[in-house]
């Protein structure tokens, strides 16, 4: 016997829907203000930094005498940037540590491949007329806005458990001199929680020498590099030693941030990448500012050096149970009906949820119509547009508990009543 | 008598010359090193706001509620736009407030009025080919250095102790529709130190409006708005006020910063605008970050609000002594000699000396010869070229009164060595 809602008969699908129904009218009547849309971490997760407030304690000088309190050093705290090539896992040398948005330094790294260039010689993005970057999706909504404001079009890519399809990648680059980039998020990606394999990783350190383009640039946001739920964690193969064995340093350009790790916006981001590229964004950089806020840079490196790890345990000890609903009450709702797909990642920030296809703005609608917002259906894919539309991101991290719970019931409910009404009536 | 170098017969210029070679010697052998090239508060000044550093003692939440550790809030927290209202003379309503510099939002405005546009419709700069900003002469370099990497040309306009020559101002705005916008740094003006007159101001509000451009912006840079070293200060009159009489108030952007105030570096920037130039930044931001580190920001607001003044006479004096002491020892050793003019500010961070024309660049080696590091010569104009080559900026604040003491003696004697042997040898 099974209970998949596809192979029920319509009289049985109608009184579930009758049932469904009424459930979705008691929901209704509570009047609720749920909110599983965006990736925040919650007030206790950054309740967990409060002391780094506390260990400046009038001490403003930094290790090597720089007095953070007055102008300079647009590469940043030589403390901050250790931080950073900690988090990132390459050497300081090789870290630009910047102000509180790693998207700013993604803006700036994206503007400047397009306009300046990135290595000091004629190569720019713009020289081509029209250029293109590879979107791996489900992605980053982000990504996608600030590439199409920037003017730039994206090509589409499936992502799998291993990551993007790196045959579909490579043939697009190749073929397409206007392809100058992709967009990654290796590990824990947004939306999938999906860490790039190890050939994935290989594969991408090749693709600039295989672009027909001589100035594809691999953009590679490594937002969720710390971010475990388990003590084990995925193992993310090293994109900076690959990219050196394939001799394209100079073309991969990673990003990270503590946003996730201390304070939402009061944190530190970084960039890095070879030398060539750190002095292209360094002097982008000093037509917009004299240095970061190296106070900031001097709090965090005194308070996350030597203690990063722990400090992300007790983030994972917090996260641990709401992960933990979501796919308890994913599979206890949903978990026969073959009616939808969930992604059960062991990091990051987010579920993914594919449900039939044409029914995630339908689902989001349902639910903003009981009062549980869920981020927009298609904010996944460029442009809003989820050709299937059938990704719907789940953002467990700032609700309570509590609030999770009661607003996964909601959301199953809805593809359930929203699956049901297209069994019965498919266009 | 007068003691003149232009009316010496050339014999006392040749023993005078001697003199000052043995004098310029003796320093050479003292192998100092000083520094008067850049606008940074000293370690006392910065000191003055060590506090700021105790304010939040473990409660994160702004007055309205807002967890300034999580993301979100573009548009700042309202306790810091407030700050930046006050700075500004402008109702909070029309103040974003951000991070760390303002240099940041100038950029961003001019970048955005450049390609995006400032009032949400189809006017761009860029819409009509090649755009030029005017640029009042001399001025601060690092306006200039945005300026020109946004491939923007300039336009070199006087300014006296009034202001900008409006009358240029207006001519060349009316006759050239690409004649996009104007830089003004209102009040001590880096580096003449001079505040536009009331009359400036309102002719700049009228700027707009007589400007052959459609999309004309004054680019107006209170960087010293409270920066004075007198109790009265100069009173620069309200642009804000004059923009809105003028019906232009879309077309005056001001900026102001905490960066002379409080950390330089790690203070707060403000832009302050009517509404659709407000929305336009926003959106522009929007695709860099996902707020600005509202933690500063309430750092800023509780330190500053309710004493800004008090916090400001705290650094003038501590500023006076340095003041005084560079316009001392430009009146001993240069007061009658007509070789050179010099500006007497009350307040802001420099002082402007002109040499002999054609004499900048050589002081400025002959300095640096000796140990004492100045702004670069032309550093005060577009691309670097003083026309005159006679404009030496002075930026008193940093050093020690000792040190500054000494090194405005060797500028001095620079001055007098190279104004001897030139009208030794006039070419």
């Amino acid at each position: 016997m099974t209970n998949a809602y596809t192979e029920l008969p319509e009289t049985e699908l109608h009184s579930l829907e009758a049932a469904l129904n009424k459930e979705y009218e008691l929901v209704a009547a509570n009047k609720l203000a749920l909110d599983l849309s965006r990736g925040k971490p919650s007030a206790e997760q950054v309740a967990l930094s409060d002391a780094m407030d506390t260990v400046i304690d009038g001490n403003f000088i930094a290790a090597d005498g720089t007095d953070t309190r007055n102008y300079g050093g647009l590469r940043g705290l030589p403390e901050a940037r250790e931080l950073g090539a900690e988090l990132l896992g390459v050497p300081a040398a090789n870290v630009i540590a910047g102000g509180n948005s790693s998207l700013f330094f993604m803006h700036l790294c994206a503007a400047t491949a397009l306009r300046q260039g990135l290595w000091g010689d004629e190569r720019r993005w713009s020289n081509d007329g029209a250029s293109k970057v590879l979107t791996p999706v489900p992605g980053y909504d982000r990504h996608f806005a600030l590439t199409a404001a920037l003017g730039v079009e994206m090509v589409n890519i499936p992502i799998s458990a291993d990551g993007p399809d790196m045959q579909a990648a490579r043939q697009l680059a190749a073929d397409d001199p206007s392809v100058k980039g992709i967009w990654c998020v290796p590990k824990y990606s947004n939306p999938t929680g999906c860490t790039y394999s190890d050939a994935t990783v290989h594969a991408m350190a090749e693709l600039p020498n295989q672009a027909a383009a001589d100035d594809f640039v691999v953009l590679w946001d490594n937002a969720y590099a710390v971010h475990e739920l388990t003590d084990q964690g995925d193992q993310l193969a090293s994109i900076f030693d690959a990219a050196h064995h394939a001799g394209s340093a100079e073309h991969v350009v990673q990003f990270a941030s503590t946003s996730k790790i201390t304070f939402a916006g009061g944190g530190l981001s970084f960039v890095a990448s070879a030398e060539p590229v750190l002095a292209a964004i360094e002097r982008a950089l000093s037509f917009m500012m004299i240095g970061p806020d190296k106070v900031n840079q001097l709090r965090h490196a005194r308070f996350l050096r030597g203690r990063l790890q722990q400090h992300m345990q007790a983030h994972a000890e917090i996260l641990k149970p709401k992960f933990a609903a979501v796919q308890e009450i994913l599979h206890a709702e949903l978990g026969d009906l073959q009616i939808a797909e969930w992604t059960n990642p062991i990091g990051g920030y987010f579920v993914s949820l594919d449900v039939l296809p044409g029914l995630a703005s339908e689902v989001v609608s349902m639910a903003k119509a009981v009062g549980l917002t869920l981020t927009p259906a298609g904010a996944t894919f460029p442009h809003g547009d989820d050709p299937q539309d059938c990704n719907v991101r789940i953002a467990p991290t700032f609700a309570s508990l509590e609030e999770l719970r009661a607003a996964m019931q909601i959301l199953t409910l809805c593809v359930k009543l929203a699956s049901v009404r297209k069994l019965l009536n498919p266009q």
